[in-house]
């Protein structure tokens, strides 16, 4: 998306030993050459970058894509040899956990014995991590659309629907409202479902009593939301009020140890720790959160195995949850934008109260 | 899906050179196991198979995999290279369109210089083109649903709303007619939109005189179905009528071209040609059909170079299509189960009329 990221790109592997990089991965595509299309490749030297797509996409991309030749491929790993050849790489770099085995196979076979094939990991991925003011703004915007469902849902949320109408009309709202759809399956986990962190949708009805977990995000200009939150049908247990308060607490907890500079570990120990000082913290199994944009799971990730340091420009979630095996579940989730001096809760708007 | 497949596969091990099979491809796994979920692996060999899966989906999945022993992993491919080592596995297979270059680098690692891994192709996919009854029942459920969803339309379209207001709406209709989500991005491709094959949904307003694409999959237990109708909004031009009426055309030959016993390709060339006949041929750019089952398009590929045998068994769409550049463009897309005798049209109830 932003204009300087093929740049970013440049310079990152002037300090490295390539002098050639292969980008297969559909969202790295979309990211340097601002532009979203499937099905197409980048190859990115000091000398040229090529944008490299078939004949359904050409005209379209030479209309929208600036500063990058677009090239029609007819046989596409041998153009990519031929193309590498003709910038004279010698050290072409490739996204190892995106390549299949069998592209890769048939890259090597036509670049010929002069261009080594080297193995990259998370190169635009880093890049990405950090967002620009543009690519805030599309979140900021999905965020929105999310809110607005989420305050329809309590005027709509009634015992007879079924999970799975409820996914349905959401589907429905957010098209209503600009989204071009949603960012992953939404999940709506209603009574015991509530319980599985990962929910399918499923036909069950809504019961007098029942509490709801919905998680949804929606996509604007390929950029993503992901919020949770949890509805009550109507008169709340006071265990269920109980487990709801910790998850609102540890969220809280989390948030405040979002701190430019600080390991991101940081972030979910004090979530967790908080959630284990009241004896659930077992029933807390996933990690605190996640990095969010043009993926819905990017880096940064933040778990307790990340000891990378907490950025400005970093956009993740704060999603902590507690789940009661058989009995119910709760999971509150906000998206958090690390600012130079601190942290902007981007949902902050957002209701929570029950 | 059906509980033979994996009996199949065996078989074919026996034939062939392997003694082990790693299947990644998440449909395969579904289709082997008979199960649903995501980041799981089977390991296959003659004395023994592993549904390899993580902490997430363990107990689920010892409750619904029959005839299979499930492992949850810690070290996913430190693991897998532990379980072939167990079974005796000397030439391993793998899907090598499915693993990435990481990953392979890892099973090697770790399974050691006495297991010899080999590239495989369509294994599997060459198993799920041929449907038993069960898989042929989930997508007729499927189609009956899009049929409904089309019908639905008819009272609703109306000049004003948004191509992205018309997929929302149906996104909420399908979930209510029972279909899990829909199978990939609906396509409503309106008025001059109409002319891109693979347009997407914009929020271009409908107009009246306006004749529409939209091109409709859902999903029930995994299962999908893929349909096209085209609409009009109120007079239509003899233009378009013409241009309907050779896309129809195109597509009772493609049809009366399903033999089984007969060439693949000679149902693109039947449908080609009629389109051809009219002096259309150059504006029929994508191939005639395609496989659908599990996934959205699988084998077999209904195209000019498929000199393939057609079986009973094979599910798959027709859908000609003729494309004006900047005017508009028309594209009716069916699905057919070849039967032992000829073929069905699975979609023939729905309407075509105009």
């Amino acid at each position: 998306m932003p204009p300087s990221a093929l740049f970013r790109l440049l310079e990152k592997l002037k300090t490295g030993s390539l002098d050639g990089f292969l980008v297969s991965k559909e969202e790295n595509v979309s990211y340097l050459s601002n532009y979203h299309i499937c099905d197409s490749y980048l190859l990115v030297s000091p000398k040229k970058v090529y944008f490299i797509t078939d004949f359904r996409y050409v005209e379209e991309a030479r209309k929208n894509i600036r500063g990058v030749e677009v090239f029609k491929y007819s046989n596409l790993f041998k153009d990519i040899g031929r193309l590498a050849g003709r910038l004279k790489i010698r050290r072409l770099g490739f996204e190892a956990r995106d390549l299949n085995v069998a592209s890769y196979g048939k890259i090597k076979e036509y670049s010929g014995l002069k261009i080594k094939l080297i193995d990259t990991f998370n190169l635009v991925e880093a890049l990405r991590q950090i967002k620009e003011a543009q690519e805030v703004k599309y979140i900021k915007e999905a965020i929105g659309i999310t809110g607005r469902a989420f305050e329809f849902l309590k005027g709509y949320l009634k015992a007879g629907l079924s999970e799975l109408e409820i996914a349905g009309e959401l589907e429905r709202f957010i098209r209503f409202q600009g989204a071009a759809k949603s960012a992953f399956n939404i999940i709506v986990a209603s009574g015991p479902n509530s319980s599985f962190p990962h929910a399918q949708v499923s036909k069950r009805r809504l019961k007098p009593g029942d509490a709801l977990i919905i998680d949804l995000g929606v996509e604007v200009k390929g950029y993503k939301s992901d919020l949770t939150r949890v509805f009550f049908l109507d008169k709340i247990l006071s265990i269920k009020r109980k487990i709801y308060q910790i998850v609102i607490g540890a969220q809280e907890k989390a948030i405040e140890a979002v701190k430019p500079g600080s390991e991101i570990c940081k972030i979910d120990q004090a979530g967790r720790e908080f959630i284990r000082s009241f004896g659930y913290g077992k029933y807390f199994g996933h990690s605190l959160g996640h990095g969010v944009g043009l993926e819905i799971h990017e880096e940064p990730a933040i778990c307790a195995k990340n000891k990378s340091p907490v950025q400005a420009g970093m956009v993740f979630t704060i999603e902590p949850g507690i789940y009661l095996p058989g009995r119910f579940g709760m999971r509150v989730e906000d998206m958090v934008l690390v600012t130079e001096k601190g942290v902007e809760v981007l949902s902050g708007a957002i209701n929570k109260s029950i």
